[in-house]
């Protein structure tokens, strides 16, 4: 790697090389895990670059290429798994600024990689908006949302962000000698979809787009986790009740972790936070009558003294950063409860880890039916106690997607996407794009019997 | 009955005494039942009224419990069960010309009852639509939708029209001596939906709206029935693909009865007609390539020498009425298949009857999970060969409802709606609501072990 040479070569772009806002560029939300944090906080990058245009983009890879410079991109490095993390150093490329919104249609929009999903949403209203966001909606970009997440706020309506039809087309630049631009639909969106930019550079997306509607925040307490559990999955099955987010909190999640919700919560109640159409509130309120459900905040009504904000931020991966807020020993778990009959298993893995493990389950959609899926929080004592919740999890039929972990594979299924591991030998034969994520490029025979450790990762500095 | 005194007494209103006009404002599509052809061929109104507000809907109704005239309500006449066909002779109440869209709003409208559902679209776009409609869009009204039918195009994404959510408010006049003014929602709207205008006159109604799309009809053949129909179920279960109709024909349906299609198909080739939003086509032909299937027909590039038309104009009861067209002979079942695993059911019902009966299955959702209902041609014999077929059906573990009856009960589960009795009661004591079309109401005890003869039904003419 030759760092002057392509420092040189990149020095009429907007280049940082101050090494407090590197370190600052270089990490992300990889402290989520105790487990990562142990091995990544000291990764940073030699520089970093921040192209305005895909030019520029063209640019960098093709001087990177020649100096064998590693390239990892970064959106806002709002991921929670080191995949903005440069852990052989060498350049970060921050595309925050390539953010135009170039073109609304009905039912789509082509953005820019850097472009914030609040500011997507924001220019397709007031008749349409993204389908679906990750939570930190007011401060992620589409390209990392679409290259590093995997769904959100909206999926309990319109499935996963890799389903079929939620990305219409991305426009990728491969790290050559000379950069080609390439234009992905259809089977080739899932060579980079959710590939971490391993192996490739998402330059433009064209994504679908639902109606916008002034969406009712909803709060609602039930006494009884299982049966607020069963409210939400009855209520997503509604196919005539417009919803965007249906979200489960055992008791005391809401009680000790949501400052602004707790005063509303009685002792032992399960809290269901909700987003409902405006014109669905008729068949909300008929459906909700028919549960023993109490609704304590509604946001198009509810008056509090102190105003509990995006009722979406209390969702998804913001429950674990509002638990972690109050006590620093809690992280987090993924996990798949399926599609077929999913209350059974949530509530015999509740039963089971209550209270190390506290039950906070996202309503989604997969395959055309009502699906779980668990943010679990949990209490962290050991590396060795956290791999033994984890397969016990899996000894009694749920799915772990482990964000303990900072490669592709690791972080789901545990096996080689092919697809990504063949576009990443035609797009970087030289394996300068974010080093350290595939496992399948540095070690196609690993076992997954123990954590990946890359080899190449930068040791620190003593 | 004194008729002539309630004629006087509504001669200032739009008024028809002319007995051929009488007699075919008498009269629905029953025809599509040779049963209740047989039956009901004669029944005619003694006078039809047509009213333009809801206070002349009151005078009607007024007039008419004073001088106890049934009250038959029609909005155009589409239904196919004899709905709209006055039993007992008496008044007409048409209401075609009650036909106001008050107001859009975003997700919803508020229209009078005799609005076309073409007309609401119309008045709509071009952002939104109604979430679904029978495919007799461009002739019903929402009244008569709402009060007469149950689902259509749009239900596999919205379920049917009675789901929470799908009929926002529906207003309603009653039939006492001072007739009331009601507002319904939630679980009232039940009392009132889907009861053939028994139990009180929709004047207004709310309905919610889906975005609306210039939607892409598509023609797909495919070499086997069971996987047509396995591609259309996968297709609704694709949560990312936006779609609006999923209909799959056996052969040689559409090779004998479509004929601007057949040429375009071959022999035994079993044919899937479909609405995809134009933003969802990447999806749905990525979707597409992974099935045996071939489009033959897609309206935004296909040029046929003879166009096809609406696609939606060959499914839900459409089908049936380009097969009788060709084989006067044909009659229909409607079967519902259930949402767990229809997909050996259809086939098992289907190898048993075919080619007697042949399978036309929309695809719906019921319950949050894809469902299928059957439209089934019948060659119909006789009378004792349907119901043999009919028992054979249920037998099998299918569900039918009965086209072939005039009652709400016989058309429906064979059981009484409480809801619905029990407003009745309160709304029309006098019993003057389209009479004859609710069992509950005449014989309580009413044991479903033949077919329902109501005893107030007028006798033919000699
Ligand atoms: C509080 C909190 C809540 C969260 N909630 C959710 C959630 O609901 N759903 C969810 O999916 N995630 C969630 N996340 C994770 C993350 O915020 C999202 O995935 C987010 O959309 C990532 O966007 P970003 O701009 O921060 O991407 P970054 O973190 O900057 O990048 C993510 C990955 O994408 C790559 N990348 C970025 N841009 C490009 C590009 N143009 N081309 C190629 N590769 C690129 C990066 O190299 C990296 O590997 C959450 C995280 C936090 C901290
Ligand atoms: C070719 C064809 C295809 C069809 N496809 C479908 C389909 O896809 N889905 C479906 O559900 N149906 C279908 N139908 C049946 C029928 O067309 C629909 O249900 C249609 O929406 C009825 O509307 P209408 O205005 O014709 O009602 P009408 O037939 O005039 O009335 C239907 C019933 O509603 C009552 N009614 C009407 N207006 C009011 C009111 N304001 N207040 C109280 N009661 C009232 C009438 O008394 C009657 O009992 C089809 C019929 C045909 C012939």
């Amino acid at each position: 790697m030759n760092l002057d040479a392509a420092k040189a070569a990149l020095s009429h772009l907007d280049l940082d090389v101050n090494p407090a806002s590197i370190k600052a560029k270089s990490r992300d939300f990889f402290w989520y895990s105790p487990v990562l944090k142990a091995r990544l906080d000291h990764v940073t990058a030699d520089f970093v670059v921040t192209p305005r245009t895909e030019a520029e983009v063209i640019e960098v890879l093709k001087v990177c290429h020649a100096h064998d410079v590693p390239v990892t991109t970064r959106g806002t490095g709002t991921g929670n798994y080191g995949q903005a993390m440069p852990l052989a150093g060498g350049c970060v490329m921050h595309l925050h600024k390539m953010n135009r919104i170039k073109d609304i249609q009905p039912g789509r929009v082509i953005v820019e990689p850097g472009a914030l999903l609040k500011d997507i949403d924001e220019a397709c209203a007031p008749h349409q908006e993204l389908r679906m966001y990750s939570s930190t909606w007011a401060t992620a970009t589409i390209g990392g949302f679409v290259a590093g997440g995997s769904g959100g706020v909206g999926s309990v309506r319109w499935g996963g962000l890799r389903d079929l039809g939620n990305i219409i087309r991305l426009r990728v630049v491969t790290m050559e000698a000379e950069p080609r631009v390439l234009d992905f639909t259809g089977e080739e969106i899932h060579r980079i979809s959710h590939a971490y930019g391993t192996n490739g550079i998402i330059t433009e997306l064209e994504m679908p787009l639902a109606p916008a509607y002034d969406w009712v925040q909803i709060f609602v307490t039930l006494d009884d986790f299982a049966a607020a559990n069963r409210m939400a999955y009855d209520l997503a099955a509604e196919d005539g009740i417009l919803i965007k987010l249906a979200t489960v909190f055992e008791a005391p999640i809401a009680q000790d972790y949501f400052q602004r919700v707790a005063p509303h919560v009685g002792t032992g109640q399960a809290v269901v936070a909700l987003m409902v159409a405006p014109h669905a509130m008729g068949g909300f309120l008929t459906f909700l009558a028919r549960h023993p459900a109490q609704i304590i905040y509604r946001s198009d009504s509810t008056k509090w003294d102190r105003e509990p904000g995006q009722i979406f931020e209390y969702c998804w991966n913001h429950t674990t950063l509002r638990a972690m807020k109050v006590d620093t020993s809690i992280t987090y778990l993924q996990v798949g409860y399926g599609s077929d009959d999913p209350l059974p298993l949530v509530e015999e893995v509740r039963a089971r880890f209550s209270p190390e493990v506290l039950q906070h389950v996202e309503v989604t959609r997969s395959g055309g039916r009502v699906a779980m899926g668990g943010l679990s929080l949990v209490k962290f004592t050991t590396e060795d106690r956290l791999d033994e919740i984890i397969r016990q999890h899996e000894e009694m039929g749920a799915l772990i997607f482990n964000p303990h972990r900072y490669t592709l594979e690791e972080g789901g299924r545990q096996t080689v996407d092919l697809r990504q591991l063949e576009f990443k030998r035609e797009a970087d034969p030289k394996g300068l794009l974010n080093p350290g994520k595939m496992i399948a490029w540095d070690d196609p025979d690993w076992a997954y019997d123990r954590m990946y450790a890359w080899p190449g990762l930068r040791k620190a500095a003593e």
